[in-house]
């Protein structure tokens, strides 16, 4: 299948991963979209980022609009309140029928209630968890 | 290599990776020591968790005494502050020669800086980054 080369991607939360992912994604030449009600937040951007930045509430309709959202080919949702991210994924999905959208999830309970739901949910506990367990449990085999 | 069954493990930190990591590992029957500054934290804790909380700092010597970490075969240090968990991990490692210990840190250039120092460093943003970028990546052949 032709690969389309350069995407276009709306990140919502500009902490570490989200300025992480505009920083990375600028780099390979994709064409990024970051939101932030807090200006201050895109001091996370490094200089590899020549995207745009957007200064607003990402659930709110004018600042997804302002954003291009309906011409996403994806949507990241990476702020640190899950609802939020939960609500600017539906948005994304549903009004703008954005094809791909992601949202970041800390709480397990509502990821399994969201899974089936078009929404692609990364869960950075139940990730990061499994992670810290099996280095825990690397050292019984040392002992 | 014959394996311990049940392993001593003191975890500094009782937020959503502490709590998670001290469920799982009480379930599965190994000794649990937590600490956290603030009592409220230990709400996180399931049913599932049988070991002993520690209310106080996890710098101080005399949280970690009373921790036993000097017979900890594994400390992980996983409060919300990096330099806090450095200093958790270093006392543990050069005071009470724990023979293993784990802390997260945030900031991937600390985590160059101590790599070599015999601390495991995890750095959760360097793997939910990872893992957020080959999910917009992924879109690409879907396009």
């Amino acid at each position: 299948m032709a690969q389309k080369q350069t995407l276009f991607i709306v990140i919502a939360g500009c902490g570490r991963i989200g300025a992480f992912l505009a920083n990375t994604l600028s780099r390979r030449g994709h064409n990024v979209v970051i939101i932030d009600r807090d200006d201050a937040a895109f001091s996370w951007l490094s200089g590899e980022f020549s995207g745009f930045k957007v200064e607003g509430d990402a659930i709110e309709f004018a600042v997804l609009k302002q954003s291009k959202v309906e011409k996403a080919d994806v949507v990241v949702a990476v702020s640190e309140d899950d609802n939020t991210n939960l609500m600017v994924a539906q948005i994304a999905k549903t009004l703008f029928q954005v094809p791909k959208v992601i949202a970041r999830v800390f709480d397990r309970q509502k990821e399994e209630i969201y899974r089936q739901s078009g929404i692609e949910i990364i869960c950075p506990t139940a990730i990061v968890g499994d992670v810290f367990f099996d280095a825990v449990m690397a050292q019984r085999s040392a002992l």
